[in-house]
């Protein structure tokens, strides 16, 4: 299997950058169901695809996530074409019937606390970079934020369900005009080693 | 910025498999730096990098690794070319005056357990997928896996660090005829909603 050409892995990964400005073209139905019709595919633990997403695009889904936002994220959230909501269930493990039905991986979960806990926010984390890496893939710029009151966003979008919100991404195509200078990467030797 | 051609969204995400056999074609330190440099430029929070991994490849290193990992997953990892321990430094915040440097991000972590253990797995989980990603896109194929003892890792490969395992992520090149029959995925309107 060849590697990608260079084309591809700029905009993946060498040239992509985190947008703060949006260029007024739209994102469509078909795009958001792009994006999840790829994401879907990549692994999670025993399949158990616990994200959860609400892609918010209309004015008064915005206006609802508005109080959450730290000041920071504001503008460039409320401007955004969509800002995707990436939460994940910590009832998961009721679906694991049907996505891993060869052997009986609810019980694996259920009525463990910590295991649940712990196993939807790594996997509803791993799905959320496959959704940024997806939405790239398809043509279209991110802007992840961690910077907004979990609870709220929680209480207002989630309220009565066992889902949980992780993180947000504006979804849209971003002015490069309002690009940040880009900070530095640490080098292969501060961040790994081969043992 | 047009959408990648239907044979790299194949290969990144809609015919690209979780591996559980490996062919003997080994992986270089090439690659695995090459896995690097492009994963490194994916986003985290206040770009904060927590991710840190050892590529397991020799067999001494396998042998370290052999005691921690669970049945199912003892065999396929033992045999394949390397397996990526992926970590999260918990002091990750005192590279943020390298990597954040236009301002004083460090203040935003320090003496705050829980944001930073949540920052820690939240961004290193990411970086997992990006890695996941990056050695897909690279021609690799892979087989991430959270079915082993992370305390034990951690004693053999990060005593008297601050990192922590997160999960392990076998890389190689696939033996087509040792996978499993693919499990079903969550439908758009399962796992998302338009708001």
């Amino acid at each position: 299997m060849p590697a990608l050409d260079d084309a591809a892995l700029d905009q993946l990964f060498r040239t992509a950058r985190t947008h703060n400005g949006w260029l007024p073209q739209p994102v469509t139905d078909d795009e958001l169901r792009a994006i999840y019709d790829l994401m879907k595919w990549a692994p999670t633990s025993a399949n158990c695809s616990p994200a959860r997403i609400v892609f918010v695009r209309t004015r008064e889904g915005k206006e609802r996530l508005r109080p959450a936002l730290s000041p920071g994220n504001l503008d460039k959230t409320m401007a955004a074409p969509v800002t995707a909501i990436i939460g994940h269930d910590l009832a998961f493990y009721e679906k694991l019937p049907q996505l891993f039905p060869h052997t009986d991986a609810r019980a694996w979960f259920a009525g463990k606390p910590a295991v649940i806990e712990t196993t939807a926010f790594r996997n509803g984390s791993l799905q959320g970079a496959y959704l940024i890496l997806a939405a790239r893939a398809l043509g279209l710029d991110c802007g992840p934020m961690s910077g907004f009151d979990n609870a709220m966003v929680d209480a207002e979008f989630f309220a009565g369900t066992s889902i949980r919100s992780n993180f947000l991404c504006n979804l849209g195509h971003g002015d490069p005009t309002k690009l940040f200078g880009r900070s530095p990467r640490l080098a292969f030797d501060e961040a790994c080693r081969i043992a």
